[in-house]
């Protein structure tokens, strides 16, 4: 058994897998902690060697995974594992004691996000929430333009409001995304209101569209994709059905006509 | 090539409605940059200039698609292409020094719907809003029912509130729409309860039937016919099976019989 | 034609139930216009003799119901009946006059429910969810349960919070039902931790437990009912299938079995 | 008819089941009285006569279920046997004059929880819930993550904000689930914008995947858990259907090789 027939042994075995995902969530607990004032404090020494055992290990098991594949770019041709890699090299690179630091301890994090890739379950969401993706988008554009439209509205009617929720474009977005979710909409519409009375009927209309009609809309695509999936079997055993009937129908006629002719040589 | 033809095949080709999709885009992110303060003052003529351009575009663009038609009222057979030609219209008429001027600047942003006939996609769920339009229509009658009636009675009771959220039967209605989306209605309530401190029951009961039952009524309608939608092919498939069953059923009927002619003729 | 006939026929007739529809509506409109102060003072008597000749148009429409009728009786049969013969009778014992006027104003409200009867659509829909209360039940008992407990818990925990808002049995009750709509729950739980700081545990897990898990069971019970009715003849159509295909298989064994005998004959 | 047989009428009587439902729902009124400050003064020796009261009947009943078992350990062997021991035995133990009395207290309202146990149609419900876990369990840890990372970033980010609400790790937890609730959610964010202009991404993405994608796809997996119990009966039917389709098939198969036999002995 040669060294390189070992790592595939070591890269999909049961405990290799196991190790990592332990090993992620002991670290995401250690980040946890470190957010606490005084264990940052007391620990950091424990810490600091703790951070750089996980950069370690993290680098020795995709180097095992680079090298256990037989040609090494081959790794790259799943999505997942330039996921891994690229939240690897992220996090290995150096930054300490650089200007960047901060932005370093932060990048860090995203190595929690490798758990995605330890729990094939979460894979398999993960897969089908980005393929639900195309029947989603054109609900997306939609709600954009009447984002937009009552964006441009808005500002235009309420641009000196004293709240500033309307001073510019952005701004009127952002306020539009909170009336979605109807987060104290009405102490936006009260002071509308104060402007032009009737501008009731700005928001109001906006509630109906925007979070009644388009949400809902969101709403039952996402629970159709679901259900799409749960079904598959069912749809497809319906559909190996529909053309075995059309097979029975023309077995049957193939009956008919023996038939016919039995009874014609008989004749 | 006339002329004429010349235009129906620029009407149909891929390019123009890309070119139209394409300015009304840049259009729609140049009246975004316009409510930033200082874009405003400091690019005045270029904006206008832009805007000059932009209406001139769809001038013409509409004119090609008018005289490209055999006959040019056809073009208004289309539910789609009046909404073009509204909007157009609308936009195009010179009020830029006139009383009007605002109202005619907050028009042209109806411009940006003109996104929706450019991509068949939106056509589609607006027509598929539209036509689940009959199936609400009920609902949302019972849903006024209700609000008319807790108006009235809202307006009886706490007509002289503080808050003047309850002063006369509109307000009333804005009032009990904004408890619908659950916006800070406990204030409400608690308000109601200094005046009589049992009308909790109203509000409670308010948010249960209206909230809860018909509003998820409301939900459960949109997701209905969604599904339908969706499940459309599936639904014909099924159909077509239960009528080929059928037809199975009396093929073998058939079968029998002539059998039976069979076992006659030959005894 | 006797009377009775002729009543029957205007009972019957369509332009019957829209001149009910028509009235009620004029008189929801003016019972909404009355709520605005000047209306109410300039119109005063105009109003009351509208009022007075829908009371008298309600009682002369019931009582051509009432007599059209075969058997007086049959009327009450219906429950749709009984419930326009309660509201035309509350509205119209004379009270004005007397301590309970207030009342009687608010009593007359309800005459515009009987828009529910005067469209079959509407009256179908409340058919439907009455029917569908039998599943919904034990779902409101469960949240009643947890609401009791959670209830119990608070005032037990919180009884002398500032705020009031557990100071007894009933008043959590209401305070859990604002927090199921997640109206400023955050405000009463960081008033709790306060007292006990892990108390977040209690309403965090109040929220998942009743507004997350059995919120979203009742609204899955009222969109299943209602893909129940909307799915009703494809499943009847299934059943019918299923049924089908085992008179497929026994006119197919009988096949057989004549082959066989016409087989044996033959040899 | 011994003793034991005697009891084992008892247990399974219908108005013994009744009478602990009554007995119950009689001591849960009692616990929600007493919350009321005057109630629990009046009346102290009666209010706690009836407790030892049901005390007693809880122990008579669990001790006559315990005894009327064939094998008194085979009562252990259903879960909700053990719910209903606990929670008797819990509340049994005489707490009343130690440190721990308020505790004591407390778990006596759990007793209302065996209502659970003496409507089956709410164990139902429950075993269905506890059934629905696995298919939720991967979606509670994708949001697990989501929760998890922001909570990291917003820590890191707004650490210092004067609300305390990203204090350390545990607290910024509390505020993300305050916002996957939308309870005043752009206060929060408000104040981060005030340390980050730019932190509005950091929130709207949050709403965005946590609260709109993530808890959709729970609401959607419920819905699809209920939906599959409704559609059981339909789903089998249609697996048979499935089958016997094949069935059919085979014996047409059968049917033309028979025909083709007589076909040749003729010939």
């Amino acid at each position: 058994m040669t060294f390189k027939e070992r790592l595939v042994v070591v890269r999909g075995a049961k405990w290799f897998s196991n190790l990592t995902t332990a090993i992620i969530i002991f670290y995401a607990s250690v980040l946890g902690f470190k957010t606490i004032g005084e264990v940052e404090n007391n620990y950091t020494t424990l810490l600091t060697i703790l951070d750089y055992m996980v950069t370690v290990y993290f680098l020795v098991e995709i180097l095992i995974k680079l090298y256990a594949e037989e040609r090494t770019l081959d790794f790259f041709k799943s999505g997942w594992n330039v996921f891994d890699f690229i939240i690897v090299v992220i996090t290995v690179v150096p930054m300490e004691n650089t200007a960047i630091a901060p932005v370093a301890r932060i990048l860090r994090i995203f190595r929690v996000l490798r758990l995605l890739t330890s729990r094939p379950e979460l894979k398999k969401i993960i897969d089908m929430l980005i393929k639900a993706i195309p029947s989603i988008v054109d609900i997306v554009i939609l709600m954009f333009i009447v984002f937009y439209v009552y964006a441009i509205i808005g500002n235009f009617l309420f641009e000196d409001a004293a709240s500033g929720l309307w001073s510019d474009f952005l701004i009127s977005m952002l306020t539009l995304f909170r009336i979605l979710t109807f987060e104290d909409w009405t102490d936006v519409m009260y002071e509308g209101m104060e402007i032009y009375p009737w501008s009731w009927i700005y928001f109001v209309s906006f509630v109906i569209i925007a979070a009644f009609v388009f949400f809902n809309l969101f709403v039952a695509v996402i629970i159709g994709e679901m259900e799409k999936i749960n079904n598959k079997d069912m749809v497809d055993e319906m559909h190996e059905d529909h053309d075995k009937i059309d097979l029975i129908l023309a077995e049957l006629k193939a009956v008919r006509q023996e038939l016919d002719e039995i009874k014609n040589t008989k004749q």
